[in-house]
Order: structure tokens, then C-alpha cells, then sequence
């Protein structure tokens, strides 16, 4: 779905929202009424358009997201503007890193890019903050998502730091094409370097080293898989 | 204080002990009288002897540890053997991914190893598992205990991929000073590659370059930091 404008505000929210609500949030049953209103009312949906910056450890406090549709990927950026992709988070996933001021024992900060035009509910933090003093059912939540989170980097960094770029790059289309269940990318090159933390070029470079090996064939605006075995065996011969 | 064995457990809890877990911890108050005496009755004392490795991934679910006095670490290792290091425990610090089989949010397995000879308070992971799931305080700690930890590790994640090998070196020998109060520090470069996931070749040369530049002077077994405020600057002017 397309949005209008860089981050279009819907005026209410509908009852699919609210049932994503109540089947995302574990701790729905355990809110009183007046909580209940409270979360309803701190809650609002929004899109997103593509390449929008949702959240930076310089803005203020974003709130909770839940996404809708769409991708949101969270990444952390060092000075001299390299970036290392944690995570991406896709159509019921919770990302509580936004709020990371609501959740004392996260003490860094990262920043969060729409992917694509996406539509997420946006929960308040200071309404969050409120409700997780106040029950503990949705603090425990929280800490969940963010121990969710926590598996994601540990798994992000180990392929950064233990597995050679050929490997990482081969990890990486093979995911796609099972999460898309489709065996042509849309992805440019740039987009894979951000995903994967490397340059544009080396990306470029690999990728046509696998195509003159037969295992992809790369047009104008996409890549198409054609070897997924010979992907696999190079993933598992690699690790460092 | 020294250990006689390689895992030498103590027969009974004394009096500090049941203190050092009341502080630790905040759930304490809101165990039922049965709870405490569950938890008292699935917690031992155990002298750890220095290079033990207290938690492996292909062990079971040793459970969890509070740290009396030395330190621990805790570290992901590669197929080729190369240690990164996430994060080190000391005294009054609490580790629950020794107990990862009871977070289920926690999917990744880590490599637990005893630094020093070490006393730790040790809670039994079934008994543990028990007081959890009927008590949600006693999770909500265990998961804020998580959510540190992954404080922990993004700052080692940046460290790692972000930090030029000479400014984390430099980095790593500042916090020890810190933290001991003392510019000495009494440990080998083989241990110091292993704290900051490298070679000891890499450090060795790095800390000869260290000492003819005079920020530090290398001793036999221990290194002596001269320089403070010029290894900041290298800090300072190295992020990538």
C-alpha cells in the first residue's frame, strides 16, 4: 500500500487494528478497562513512505511499533556512516527498540528505516510507559520482544564476524527467496550492502562472480536465483 | 580464594550467602514462604578454579549464577576456533544465559568460562524454571537481566565492526585501570587477545608500538599504563 505523505496519520483506527491488537498483545486479558481505553486512545496508525527514518537515537522517544505491512529494518551507524543491519522486522512483529526509553536496562540506540511504504500501529510512549508501571504482564512483554531481538544479534553478529563475505551474501538470497517464496530478488545492490553491512561494490562484485558461476543470473532491477543447492554448499564450507 | 577442585561445591549456604540473594534479588519479597525455601533448597555454592569452562552450548541447561567474587566470561566461538568475546561478570552480577533453555525469547547459546578462581552462588535450572512460571516477578528479573546483557553485547558488536584494532586495545586497557583502581594490570596478552577477540601476535605487536610511543611500559606478567590521556586521544580519534 502507498502512502500519501512521508508519515500519513489514519483518523481512527479500525476493527481489524484493534483484533491485531488483541492477538499481538499476550497481555490484552490481563489490562483492566480503563487500561484498555488507555491503550486505544495512546494508539494510532500511521504509513510510512519507503526510506522514511521512523526512529534515530537523536529523536525523542518514537512509542512502540507494530507493523502492518510492510519491513522496518533497524540498524546501528558508526561515525564514519557505516551502517550494520541487527534486524528486520515484517507484517505482526513488535519493535520495542523505538521506545528504548521505556525499558531501562537498554542503554544503547539505533536507528530505524521504513524499507518500503509500510503501515504499522503506533502505540504512545508515554500511554506504554503508564501501562507497563502499572502491569506487569506488559513489562514482561516488552522484555520479551527486546530478548527476541537480543537472539537476532547475536545471530547478526556472528555472520559478520565469522563468516567470509561470499557465505553472508549466499545466506542472504537464499533467505529471501524462502521468506518471499519467489526465486527473483527486487532487491538492487545497494539495498543488499545496507542489508548485509558492506559496500555497493563488493556486493556488486560477488554477485557476478556468482552469476559467471552459474548460481544467479542478474537483470535490470532484480536477481533471479538459479542455483539454490550451489548456494547452500558455499554457506556450508565457509564458516571461519 | 584459591579452589581445591575444578568444581568444588560447599556443603551448606552460610549467612552471607542468603543476604548476597536477598539483594540480588528484587523478586525476594515477593516469594511465597514456599518459593524461598524452593529456592534456597536448589541454590549451592560452588569454587570455580580459573580456565574452568562452567557452560558450553552441547551442555545442559546449567542454570543460574550469581557471582560471589572473580569473574567470568562469556564468549561465542566460530568453527575455526576464534573467540569473540560478548561480555564479562563480576562480583554482586547476575548470569542467566547459563540458563538460556528457561527464556525461550533466548535462541542462541554462548560459551561460559571461569577467568579467575571464582566462588559463585549457583541456582539449580529446574528449580528455577519452577519459581518462574508461577511467579512473574521472577521472570521479569530474569528477562531485565537478558535485556543488560544485550546492552553488553551491541556495545562489543560496535567495538568490534566500528573501532580500529588500536583504539579498542586502548580502550580495553583504560576500563581495566578503571576498574581496578590500579595502573598495573596483571594479565598475559594472551588473555587480553581473548577479551577482545583477537590474535595474541596482533596484541603483542600492538602493545610493543603502545610502549615506544610511552603509553605504556611491558613488564614480565603485568603491563604498566604511563600515558592516560594519550591513549583517550587515540580513542577519541579512531572511531571508523
Amino acid at each position: 500500500m502507498k502512502c500519501k505523505t512521508q508519515s500519513e496519520v489514519a483518523l481512527l483506527l479500525d476493527a481489524k487494528d484493534i483484533e491485531l491488537l488483541k492477538t499481538t498483545f499476550p497481555f490484552w486479558d490481563e489490562l483492566s478497562k480503563r487500561e484498555t481505553d488507555l491503550l486505544l486512545s495512546g494508539t494510532k496508525s500511521i504509513c510510512y513512505q519507503q526510506g522514511s527514518h521512523i526512529h534515530s537515537p537523536t529523536n525523542e522517544c518514537v512509542g512502540v511499533l507494530l507493523v502492518k505491512s510492510g519491513e522496518l529494518r533497524t540498524y546501528i551507524l558508526s561515525k564514519g556512516g557505516k551502517e550494520v543491519t541487527l534486524f528486520r522486522l515484517n507484517e505482526g512483529e513488535v519493535c520495542v527498540l523505538s521506545a528504548s526509553c521505556l525499558i531501562s536496562s537498554i542503554t544503547f540506540d539505533v536507528f530505524i528505516d521504513a524499507q518500503q511504504d509500510m503501515q504499522v500501529l503506533h502505540i504512545d510512549s508515554a500511554v506504554f510507559s503508564q501501562l507497563q508501571d502499572n502491569n506487569i504482564h506488559v513489562e514482561n512483554f516488552a522484555l520479551k520482544v527486546a530478548a527476541n531481538r537480543f537472539s537476532d544479534v547475536v545471530w547478526a553478529m556472528e555472520q559478520m564476524l565469522f563468516m567470509s563475505f561470499d557465505a553472508r551474501l549466499a545466506v542472504f538470497l537464499l533467505d529471501e527467496t524462502s521468506k518471499n517464496g519467489a526465486d527473483n530478488l527486487a532487491l538492487t545492490h545497494e539495498q543488499i550492502a545496507k542489508y548485509i553491512g558492506s559496500a555497493r561494490e563488493v556486493v556488486s562484485r560477488m554477485l557476478n562472480y556468482f552469476a559467471k558461476e552459474g548460481m544467479v543470473r542478474l537483470h535490470r532491477g532484480h536477481i533471479e536465483i538459479i542455483d539454490k543447492p550451489a548456494l547452500q554448499k558455499l554457506v556450508q564450507s565457509k564458516g571461519k
